[in-house]
């Protein structure tokens, strides 16, 4: 079984990131385009590059310090002495996964308007294919984690196997800091720059968005790669390998407690397996998104379905040969967790594209509030996102109550049942290879649009940019539904994990024993808790604005010190706005980050054991609630204008669409920076708590 | 000691009646002022008339049905006898308290502006001495209630403390529901007929607030009385009352748990004491409030502040000796409980305070952001809100854990512990008496101010009715403070209140034995209960939208259609604009209400009776998040706005101004709608859960 299992992963990986090799060589391939269009794709690739490197300065400030920290408490034995080095490789892979990412993005935009001047499915291709290298290369990376640990604890440090996942959990923790540092810093570099830009561009001069006379234009540009590419990767990166590893840790107590019957190395092993069939499942599927020449949006649109739903489909009928093989025939009904959790995931999809996209009722009635004026629509899109957390939140309640019982779970022995509930999350995951690359391309759209804005090149180019731009949002919104849904899974899963970590010290079990919410640490921690996610999508928010403001008055300095700049003859200093943003998203990534690892540490020394359970369920409920909330109000604000846009209540220019505009500034920092922010900071959340908990354990104020 | 506190409680209630009768007679002495100020104001009369007695017939139908269902069960011996007729008396008396609140007020309104013509403190005078009537009838009728039920139950049907405080709590779910009519109900209408007013007669016809020729403008007045006044009226004595009863129930269960040392019926009556007592302190911090003739605005805020700081010092004091009396040498460091509820309310009351008020840097940065825009203004509010939910929810946290220990309560025996949390919530309220006259008299203040324009009064009489207008958002942040926090602890005794319901069926205690947070019901309950505040407050803003929208219509068509209404030759249709706003915030307010009444019985009936604490734990942390989150949002922007009209950042015409005036229209649902109708929510749904316990624990799918 171990052995075939490295021979799984090892191979899983490889073939992922071969193929992203493969797509990454195809990429590159394509030309570039005219001369103004390469100069612009470097300059955004300068801005970006050069954000990425003092992004990474200052992330290895913080790993630093922290891999000091984890070694003092390992060499005073609150930790083992992998600990440490397994924060660092899960950060490095993590970043790692977001760099190439935006190697490629940044690549590929100019390539892809210039495919698009050949027409769209040529375009498709490309954008596509870039999409598919950051997909690959994340689940290829994650992994190669996981295989190489595990191969190191197993077979050179010959660990059993409940120390091999606590080793390995705690490279989600190196992943997910990674991941908030990339998310938050690239997600207020990229609203501070489009606020900014939109803001003195067209409010105060009035000229059209991505115009090349806009100082902050490049920034803007530079802003999608760092944020919602490099962002995403990283982001995606730690949803992939924290839910593979939880559900480890999950299989390995899950064996224990039911005994001899079920065995650690085995329940371990399912989860890895079912990673590694679901990257062979995603490469078949790419290979279907294809279409005829000439094909309209629709069919693009079912060209992409189909790869993706063609990956499901096969997961959804290996994994069960696969869980019978595994767990035997005793076990065998725990597959439909794996396959609750994969409908989940496309429930959840289908709700975020319902709620947000103008095909559907509520984004359209949302558009016709802005004839009553801006209040009203700022009013109707909260309203519409914190309604839209209902469908989800059942859809996770019956998934979650589904695992548990499928797997076998009691009242009495809940083990298996969590363990199904993990597996939930794996499997809801298990296709991210195409799910990523289908919501990855969207961003790599948008920029390749601006280029060919900027470039001048013909109309049709921006709307053939724009078509797989406005494609990409209904495939991000599917792609959302699998994030945030594996984000609540997972931590549920990583809150069962602090559990049984504390209930393996010594004194633990006494002190996680009463884990009943009418406990007063335990409900106090959960209030604490709930109220997490609000204060960091505060910071969060407040540090787009901050970071806006600054944008704005350089972006109106230069207008007003530049002879000649609105005339065309002389060049903004774009550089200059791309530094200040890199600046303003550094200095305001290192708050939001510090609150999510100080918090759990803290109420565990002051509330004890149960307080930090308790903190942890409360964050995971109030943080999927306010994602949700915050990422569905910000895509139907978005789409709300777009639809105005598209000739309706008055469509572009019409005080309607003023009205709209607002909205979607709103919305902006609301989905692209606190929403999906809030996902990594409830995994977050858990991994501190579980790296610190021999601290907690041993030193609380109340026990 | 049965005698004592009937005694104690029957005089306390008398002497508030009594008082606010004298405070009523004093009011009605004063003169309605010029003929146009009397019309106008028994124009504002009769809307408010007519709105409450077809609201009361609407919520007739509703107690109506419940009283039959809860009849049925009580037949089917699902539900003590009591239960039916208890819940008819907690809605009436809390339809009563809003009743005369707003009766009081519409009485008042005229009455203040004139006195406003002498001068500012004479203003002062009528108007306190209005919300002088309204808080202490609240606390009379609150009293009264709770001294007749127990008298009722204890001398004529001689039933043991456990079943006297069951029925009691019954007379909470009423008193619950009608508040949540009533709260949403007058809310939807004052934002409506706000948002209607504002939106047509300034923004489209550019006529200033107040302006008779608005036909919306008495719509506008009536929504304040039947809104802030009557909806806080019922809304209050849902609290106080709430309160009381929880921590009656809450005592006799620790007695029941401590054994010989306690006994059930004294730890029964000291909430029940303290609050007759507080009523005493009340009425004599009320003469505290007054000051020399010409006295400025801070002096008369100082005036207000010795009345509420006199009568918390007073029961502070108080509280000592009658906690030891009544408890005994063993336990009378409950005491320390009671004065940390007090402590707690005035810190969230000054938490609230400072991010509000623009005498502070959060209100005064966020009229800042105006200066970049709607956008970022709205931005900046929105997180301003979800920041300022951290100080009052660790004061909560500290609030509880000091109630919790100090009373004596520890992990292996919370009863007393819990006990603690509930009279916590107790010493919050006790001086609810003097809180909410100081509280209630902003919105007759407000409305003073209307008629004084409509009357075309001189500039200096407006300039007087804002002064107290602005005094009054100052206090009224200290009542908010004790409102929020006193849910929120009430919520949880609640909530214990019903586990020990579940535990007293037979087959209960099996039922809710695992209220470990892990397991999956409790889980999952957390979860949806999570939801149920946002799904809620989505609900009741999307009502406020469709509303306002239907009065925009009808004040358009009376512009378009009167003529001579511009040049003030015609009398716009006032009538026709209450009447719509009546019909349709009437129309808005069932299904939120149904809604909260529903979802326990679905969630206990689907998960049980763990899935049920589970729930009431999630809506509780978020509901209370929430609440705070959209009252100082709302409250921020408010002031904002006011804090430009003051002449800094461009001042009242300005474009920053305009952009704050979309943030405070942003804010009303908010602050006046959803927020405080949350606060009734979530105790409605323990109420409900309680009385339904029955049929939960006698029929849920998942045991």
């Amino acid at each position: 079984m171990e052995l075939l299992l490295v021979v799984m992963t090892f191979a899983g990986s490889l073939l992922a990131l071969l193929f992203a090799a493969a797509m990454a060589r195809k990429v590159l391939k394509f030309p570039e385009g005219t001369e103004r269009m390469q100069k612009l794709s470097a300059s955004i690739r300068g801005g970006a590059n050069a954000y990425l490197k003092r992004q990474y300065r200052i992330v290895f400030i913080f790993f630093a310090v922290m891999f000091a920290i984890l070694s003092v408490m390992a060499l005073l034995k609150l930790l083992t002495p992998y600990v440490p080095f397994a924060f660092l490789t899960g950060g490095f892979f993590s970043g790692l996964s977001g760099f190439i990412g935006m190697k490629i993005a940044t690549a590929a935009n100019a390539r892809t308007a210039n495919a698009c001047r050949d027409g769209l499915n040529k375009g498709l291709r490309v954008a596509f294919s870039a999409g598919s290298v950051m997909g690959f290369t994340v689940v290829g990376l994650g992994l190669l984690d996981i295989s190489l640990w595990f191969s190191l604890l197993k077979f050179v440090f010959k660990l059993p196997p409940d120390e091999i996942t606590g080793a390995m959990l705690t490279f989600g923790m190196g992943a997910s800091s990674m991941a908030l540092f990339a998310r938050v810093g690239g997600g207020v570099f990229t609203k501070a720059a489009d606020v900014g830009a939109d803001l003195v561009g067209k409010v105060e001069v009035g000229i059209p968005e991505d115009d090349p006379r806009n100082p902050a234009v490049i920034a803007d540009n530079v802003g999608d790669n760092v944020g919602d590419v490099a962002g995403m990767g990283a982001d995606l990166y730690e949803s992939y390998v924290g839910s593979v590893i939880s559900a480890c840790a999950l299989g390995v107590s899950a064996a224990g407690a039911i005994g001899p019957g079920l065995d650690s190395l085995r329940t371990m092993a399912l989860p890895m397996m079912i990673a590694a069939i679901g990257v062979v499942c995603s490469v078949v599927g790419t290979f279907l998104v294809r279409t005829k020449e000439g094909a309209d949006q629709k069919q693009l649109l079912r060209a992409l379905s189909r790869g993706t739903n063609f990956a499901a489909v096969v997961i959804a009928v290996v994994s069960f040969p696969l869980v019978y093989y595994v767990l035997g025939k005793d076990h065998w009904h725990i597959y439909f967790a794996i396959l609750a959790g994969l409908i989940a995931g496309v429930l959840i999809g289908r709700s975020t594209e319902y709620y947000t996209s103008d095909s559907y009722k509520p984004t359209k009635d949302l558009a016709g509030t802005s004839e009553t004026g801006t209040a009203t629509i700022v009013i109707g899109g909260l309203s519409l996102g914190m309604l839209s957390t209902l469908i989800p939140i059942v859809i996770v309640a019956v998934c979650v109550l589904v695992a548990f019982f499928v797997s076998g779970g009691t009242v009495e022995n809940p083990s298996l049942g969590l363990y199904g509930i993990a597996l939930a999350a794996v499997g809801m995951l298990s296709t991210l290879g195409i799910t990523l690359a289908t919501d990855a391309y969207g961003p790599g759209a948008d920029n390749a649009g601006g280029i060919a804005q900027m470039a001048g090149l013909e109309e049709k180019v921006r709307e053939r940019t724009d078509a797989l731009d406005s494609l990409g949002n209904t495939t991000a919104a599917t792609g959302k539904g699998f994030a945030i849904g594996s984000a609540a899974l997972t931590a549920l899963a990583l809150m069962v994990s602090y559990i049984d970590k504390v209930n393996g010290f010594e004194g633990g079990p006494e002190r996680i024993a009463n884990l009943q919410i009418t406990n007063p640490t335990v409900l106090i921690g959960l209030f604490i808790g709930a109220c997490l996610p609000f204060v960091f999508a505060a910071l969060t928010m407040n540090s787009v604005g901050r970071a806006a403001q600054s944008v704005v008055k350089e972006v109106r300095r230069q207008f007003r010190e530049i002879a000649g700049i609105m005339e065309g003859e002389a060049d903004p200093d774009y550089a200059r706005c791309v530094d200040l943003c890199t600046k303003a998203s550094l200095k305001e990534m290192i708050l939001p980050t510090l609150v999510a690892v100080a918090a759990p540490i803290i109420v565990g020394l002051v509330l004890g054991c149960t307080g930090v359970v308790g903190m942890l369920a409360g964050a995971t409920a109030s943080g999927f609630l306010l994602a949700v909330f915050m990422s569905n109000s910000g895509g139907a604000w978005d789409n709300a204008k777009k639809h105005i846009e598209s000739g309706v209540h008055g469509g572009k220019g019409s005080d309607n669409h003023k009205a709209a505009v607002v909205g979607d500034t709103v919305g902006d920092p609301f989905k692209d920076t606190a929403g999906p922010a809030i996902n990594i900071l409830i995994k977050l959340l858990s991994m501190v708590s579980i790296v610190f908990a021999s601290v907690v354990v041993g030193f609380s104020l109340i026990r």
